[in-house]
């Protein structure tokens, strides 16, 4: 069950896919030469590999324990985070001028992976840290931003982010928690918060909340919505550690998987009022957190693709191991699983569905450094519109296909992939909760339908599939089989992605619920189509290569036959899609209520 | 988390679908009268609901445990056995002569069903004891019969079935348990077995373990096993029992789901030879284990059912009590999330499904009783292939599509559905077994790929894809649009299929890999074409009864409707099938080893 980070994948699309040679040509991203990338790449993969990935199975079985308030962590965790910290892994993509290596969004993205797969628990403190971190550098006042941002950019520091109650869910205009003015620019904060992940733990001097809550005269609903920092120990002028604030941890959760990670109910202002300062300006607060979601979203999808990396480590690793059954074609005795064909089949479904993933989620990030960075600010326009178009897909594909990676992993394992000592079956607990929290798939397709695609009448998704259109081309002067079956594929795929495009677009205004009906199924739509579209780059850049002689020519088969197998049997249900978005809504609506 | 059984489907299948007025005009079935048929469901109903089902949470939660090689089962687990056993429940289908009710398989079938849904872990002993029965019915000797098979009908005793063993897995070829001639008819056995589901447990007065052996001079592979009955307690020549067997659990598995049922590591003969006798003749063990197993798969494949059912009650459940976010055809407030399009989708998507594998495994439940009853050999023996055809289709295409339905189970219920409290959790933790036990779908594939239609050049395949093609006449008389799709769909899944069938039947001999590399998609194929028939002949039933203005006319509108969702969404997939089989085996079998 250990964990090698899949180094050459990653700096292959980093290099090839991604575009680091532009990216680093960014004002502010000279840093993050190819050599200062794979050094850092390294040096990560070795910190993930070592310290964390152990922990991951231990800290299942002894996840962390609630008593009187206090949350101990799994044993290792503290020590683990130390380490973290210390060698500035929260602030990979952080300021500089807050203790950051400031590195662009592009190298924090293997690097996120690689934690992910080494402890999707671990990795969860650090994600919302992250987000923290984001929001504050977005809307926090110069003070807040000089005592808050350094202690948790260097991972002296926690975040937390605080949005849920038992009443409202992921409907956050039914949020009640509420804000008080104290008359010092303070307020007093009171109200119950659910599922806040690391809303208490051992493993650092403090934790920063950011709340949602309603100040005195807020308006009803979304509108009304302020946030605010509210940390565990109030802070000193000096930055020390002052009180203990009224925000407390009353249980934790008892979960299907990420055991490890303690997932707090925090309760505020039980004892007189928990002492708040409001970041940016009242009823402002969803746009606040937006931006932490965003950046955590993106997060989240990261672990679907770290947590599909290990599941897929680690059925591999047993597929060779295990010796069972003659091969097909007839040995003698019998022969490592691996050599049967379903479950190379499911190891090769496993492969390139994280492959592709992956690419897409890096270039996604490579869009969004170009978002913030570029000089022009029409190309930040441009790229910041294809960076969160891809956002809820990066999200809500990643995840779920990283379920259907752990679903694998245990099949690859028959019978003791069942027995939880052999680790299978927790990636299959854990990832279960990553199509759910920050936001869930319907949400995240909710998203793309609603402000990603309608708004802009579909064109950053028309402009998309020109860009697959462009790779068809390409594709049609490749040699051979793989590149004929990759093209009529990609072909069908953006033509049914196309085709669905123009049913959001034309029917959300006067029929929602049929758009609304398949909305989940257009998300998978164009996370396999794009995700596809990346493989097929990745295959012709492979041919380029070995026919130029250059670089590991393995490494390059492997690429082609993974882009093969990808369009073969994922983009294959392009097809299928279409016909239940755009004919399928039917039967979703068709019963009444009562008829369930 | 209540469960009621869904009694109004289930007769509609076995009246409608499986034609059981005909059934009970079989010889030895004719007990079976639709009123006869309707009181035992609706006593069984009551028992599974009121009695089993309020146990399958608690139960998960404080799971059975070991001691000193006794086992002690969950509470209220042997209580409910005991009345399970005195209301006959356990002898529904098992002849009168021993006990039983001598009822057809196809009443039978429902009653696995509901009892399933009411608790997986608790099934299971009923499940491995009837495969003890099947066993013992078709090999046994007279006087092994006159021992065994009345206590084991009337759940006195219980059954399990042991092949396993730590190095074999699947492979039974590698059993390398002893059974030593005692020189007095009796055997001594010695040897693990590991996976033994109830293998040890407190709920029965006596456990009749039917074990795979090798005697001294037996032949390698699997040509040289024996199968021998080896009972925990030996039983005296009047029935009574005697001294404890050298037959021992040494410990139990810590497991992902189903943890109330013990899976227990058995060891023989470590203290002197677990004392055996052999059924049936040497070297032909594994013919009556396949007996078990046939029977012991299709109830594998019920357990899906059963499953998806109990999973789907529960997220139509939460989905009409959760109030969460506005309409998004705009309500003043929030509403239920039942009203939200992705919730229903996903409900369509579980309820479709479950009702699609219900069909196809009654109709197969009365091929296999036209099978074994049918006054005319040639009558019984067509159906007997039919029947082994669909065998494989049911327990594989059954399992995994429970998997798929016990996720969304969990994603309708957002957050909370990944705390263990709710037992949305639970379904989805318990269903990753039935893929895996009682042969992998792997080995499912295998069987149905070479035994079921190479063997025969296709021709069972190729009559029920003609019996298809029959219903696709019916369709295009029907009028309207959900007709019309339910052919369109129903007409490209059986070309797939023929396609695939015609592959497979072509290719087997001249390049085994590439036909197994897709032998699980070409079952799931045959499973969303079958089950999409059974769905297509339920709706056209459905509508010529509302055209008769007879029954319950919304019981039949949400058939139409469901068998509408089903083709869009699920039998939509056959064409991504086709090309994953047909073109696909490239991708899966184009790396080498090394490459992974």
């Amino acid at each position: 069950m250990s964990y090698q980070a899949p180094i050459k994948d990653m700096l292959f699309v980093l290099n090839e896919l991604a575009d680091l040679s532009t990216i680093n040509q960014l004002p502010g991203c000279e840093d993050a030469t190819a050599d200062t990338v794979e050094a850092v790449l390294e040096e990560n993969a070795k910190f993930c590999g070592e310290v964390v990935a152990p922990l991951n199975h231990p800290s299942d079985k002894e996840p962390s324990f609630w008593t009187d308030g206090q949350v101990t962590t799994s044993k290792g965790f503290k020590e683990a985070f130390k380490g973290f910290a210390e060698a500035g892994w929260q602030g990979v993509q952080h300021p500089a001028d807050f203790g950051g290596q400031g590195l662009p969004k592009l190298v924090h993205t293997p690097c996120t992976e690689m934690l992910n797969s080494a402890s999707l628990s671990f990795a969860l403190v650090a994600l919302l840290t992250d987000g923290a971190i984001e929001a504050l550098l977005t809307a926090g006042s110069d003070e807040q931003k000089a005592t808050y941002l350094e202690p948790l950019i260097t991972g002296k520091w926690t975040g937390t982010m605080n949005l849920t109650e038992p009443q409202a869910g992921s409907d956050l205009a039914a949020v009640r928690t509420r804000a008080v003015p104290n008359g010092d620019g303070t307020y007093k904060i009171f109200g119950t918060k659910i599922f806040i992940t690391y809303g208490e733990h051992d493993m650092a001097e403090n934790i920063i909340h950011l709340v949602l809550a309603r100040t005195p005269d807020a308006p009803p609903g979304v509108k009304g919505i302020s946030l605010f920092i509210v940390p565990k120990f109030l802070v000193n002028a000096d930055g020390s550690l002052g009180a203990r604030n009224d925000a407390h941890c009353v249980s934790i959760e008892h979960k299907l998987g990420i055991k490890a990670s303690p997932t707090a109910v925090l309760q505020f202002g039980d004892h007189g009022g928990a002492i708040g300062t409001l970041v940016g300006e009242e009823n402002r607060g969803l746009e606040y957190m937006f931006i932490m979601m965003n950046a955590a979203r993106f997060g989240v999808g990261m672990q679907g693709i770290g947590l599909a990396e290990r599941a897929y480590q680690q059925a591999v690793a047993y597929a060779k191991d295990r010796v069972q059954s003659k091969d097909l074609a007839g040995s003698a005795g019998p022969v490592a699983i691996i050599n049967h064909p379903d479950v190379r089949r499911m190891l090769m479904s496993m492969r390139s569905q994280t492959e592709a993933a992956r690419a897409l989620a890096y270039v996604g990030a490579g869009i969004s450094d170009i978002a913030h960075s570029h000089p022009d600010a029409e190309v930040r326009k441009q790229n910041l519109a294809v960076y969160e178009y891809l956002v809820p897909i990066i999200k809500g594909w990643s995840t779920e296909m990283s379920e259907n990676v752990a679903r694998d992993g245990v099949q690859v394992h028959g019978g003791m992939g069942f027995i939880e000592e052999t680790g299978a079956a927790q990636h299959y607990r854990d990832a279960k909760i990553l199509p759910i929290y920050e936001g869930t798939t319907a949400i995240q397709a909710n998203d793309l339908v609603g402000r990603k695609t309608v708004r802009d009448g579909g064109a950053v998704a028309k402009a998309l599939i020109a860009q697959v259109r462009a790779t068809e081309a390409q594709l049609a002067d490749a040699q051979g089989a793989d590149f004929a079956a990759i093209r009529t594929q990609l072909v069908a795929g953006s033509a049914a992605l196309e085709a669905v495009v123009d049913f959001v677009v034309a029917n959300t205004k006067s029929d929602i619920k049929a758009v609304f009906a398949g909305s989940v199924l257009y998300l998978r739509l164009a996370g396999i189509v794009l995700g596809g579209w990346q493989m097929a780059r990745a295959a012709l850049i492979a041919q380029q290569k070995l026919n130029a002689g250059e670089g590991d020519a393995g490494f390059y088969k492997a690429k082609i036959a993974t882009a093969r197998f990808f369009a073969d049997h994922v983009l294959s249900q392009a097809g299928s899609l279409r016909t239940a978005i755009v004919d399928g809504y039917a039967g979703v609506l068709a019963l009444d209520n009562e008829q369930f």
